[in-house]
């Protein structure tokens, strides 16, 4: 199924915009003709797709931070890939890069949106997660917003994923309290006895709010949104001054389809602000991008090599298998960062 | 009823914790004999007393920014007096000065959270108002927060009152477009024809939020929060990429006695502060007094006196008009800052 000759895909496009969880209507296996390369361009075969929570929200027409993927194009991904013929000077064939090269098993893609898998000593795949777009996520947020101090306490949500476990264990290497939710006790496990998180708390269960309460005994000083929902609703009262909350992701909100009931939790949520003098702040990793780049890639590949930055991939062998992986993704069911092995 | 002699005050003190809405029952009138002076105290005679929304949440025992004021216990405010007897030996009989003088005709204050009122060319009421409190809330949270730039869209809500106006006027000041929201037509007029703000919307308008939309044709890049309630809600999707929100207050909201109905706006609200990479700042503007009151008082005054920041007063003679007068400014009553002159 993902065969691919010189200068074919095989690739998966978005068939109807998803109302709700994305279904198997939502996508369609085709075979298609690449096109010659043009100046500037580069052949390349995908190895590894990344697949991201932030997919969803280019599948909907809704305004987002991500631009709406044209039904019937193929859906985008950051892959990493091998060079098979360039027109760019920059790259050669046989070498492996990190592009945008999408849900596909080939593609034409502009060398300059393309960058060479460092050669940091580690798989390549960690330039799709912990050396790439989610470690950069956590590493920037955290410098620009989080800005965690020593002795102070961090809280992260959806912890055991490639974002959340990159900004535990930064707060831990900044000598602060990193407190992990997820979803399980597996995972939970996995934050405090293989990431070194100082507690973990299982959003499932049903003392959740009590438990993250007792976890966090000086309060919570950055709170790092990836989820929302009701850990937010958890979170709030044990914000203490000055707090800061870096949001970048709403997974648990990306498959609404209407308001949800009540009540208005924003009034609350405001007074809390004011009261707390707290900083709420968005951000997407590319504004970032000029300032931290250089500085992520050395650090981040320093901490992986001493030990202090551990990371779990989650991999799923054949492209056709995407649309279900992705579709676990947005449930919780992956365990590390989800990537389709072509 | 305000008389006072030499060492007796007439005041008025929390009789009981209101359940909403301020009422008769909330206050109550004594006289009683102030304390003899210890070392560094005054005994000063207050001429106007400045009510503010915030003293709405120091009657409530709930966890504020402000702290609760005991049953029984003179309420607090911000006074203009005059100093009868000093053991501060910076300040002397005669003098004016700015201090802690809470609801009534006299008090003893601490010589330290006192400060002369400057002999800047302003009515001494000033010191409360455009000069004092509410103007450095709006100075020191758009230095801070805000940032206004030329070119740039704000808006602010309460538009009318002492922080509001301010927020406007120094908005103009930087080259940026100004858009007031205030309850009334009278208010509006009084806005755009004599603050000169380009544009103001009534909130009490069945269209209030195209209006609002109208207003602001190239959308919001900051939105100064006030109120609280359905402004924020039409101001949301208005709300520009990197736009900026600091939150001063939520005076809609002090008299709310529980969860407000459905549906739940908060992950809509997150979703926007996400996708257009927002800053939410709630401050109290004692935190930025050590780094701006100096600059705030030599640039607010510069304003004040070449006409580009004007400002307004509501002044209600009587101590015992203090109650209502503090009931109506909940609900918007007053036109400009409200002062009680004793």
């Amino acid at each position: 199924m993902t065969t691919t000759t010189a200068n074919h895909t095989t690739r998966i496009v978005l068939a109807e915009r998803p109302h709700g969880a994305p279904t198997d209507q939502t996508f369609r296996t085709e075979t298609a003709e690449l096109p010659a390369l043009a100046d500037g361009q580069l052949l390349v075969r995908n190895r590894y797709i990344s697949l991201d929570p932030y997919m969803r929200g280019r599948m909907s027409a809704a305004k987002s931070y991500a631009t709406p993927t044209p039904v019937g194009d193929v859906l985008p991904a950051e892959t990493v890939a091998e060079v098979v013929e360039s027109r760019d000077p920059d790259f050669k064939p046989g070498q492996l890069v990190a592009t945008h090269g999408g849900w596909q098993s080939a593609a034409v893609v502009p060398g300059k949106y393309s960058r060479p898998v460092s050669d940091n000593g580690q798989p390549e795949s960690t330039a799709l997660g912990v050396l790439g777009m989610p470690g950069f996520t956590a590493y920037s947020g955290m410098a620009e917003i989080g800005r965690i101090q020593a002795g102070e306490t961090l809280v992260v949500a959806a912890a055991a994923g490639p974002v959340g476990s990159a900004v535990g264990q930064l707060a831990r290497a900044a000598g602060a309290r990193a407190v992990g939710i997820a979803g399980g006790p597996e995972k939970c496990a996995y934050l405090v006895d293989e990431l070194g998180f100082d507690a973990a708390v299982d959003h499932r269960s049903e003392s959740f709010a009590e438990e993250l309460k007792a976890a966090c005994p000086e309060g919570i000083d950055v709170y790092w949104e990836n989820v929302g929902g009701k850990v937010l609703q958890a979170v709030l009262p044990l914000l203490n001054l000055y707090g800061r909350m870096p949001v970048c992701g709403m997974v648990a909100q990306y498959n609404a389809t209407g308001a949800p009931e009540g009540p208005d939790r924003l009034p609350d949520f405001m007074r809390t602000v004011l009261n707390q003098s707290l900083t709420v702040r968005g951000f997407i990793q590319t504004e970032f991008r000029a300032k931290h780049w250089d500085n992520f890639q050395r650090d981040m590949a320093g901490l992986v090599a001493d030990g202090r930055m551990k990371y779990r991939e989650d991999i799923v062998d054949g492209l056709e298998n995407a649309p279900s992986a992705f579709a676990g993704l947005l449930e919780g069911r992956n365990f590390g960062k989800l990537l389709i092995r072509v």
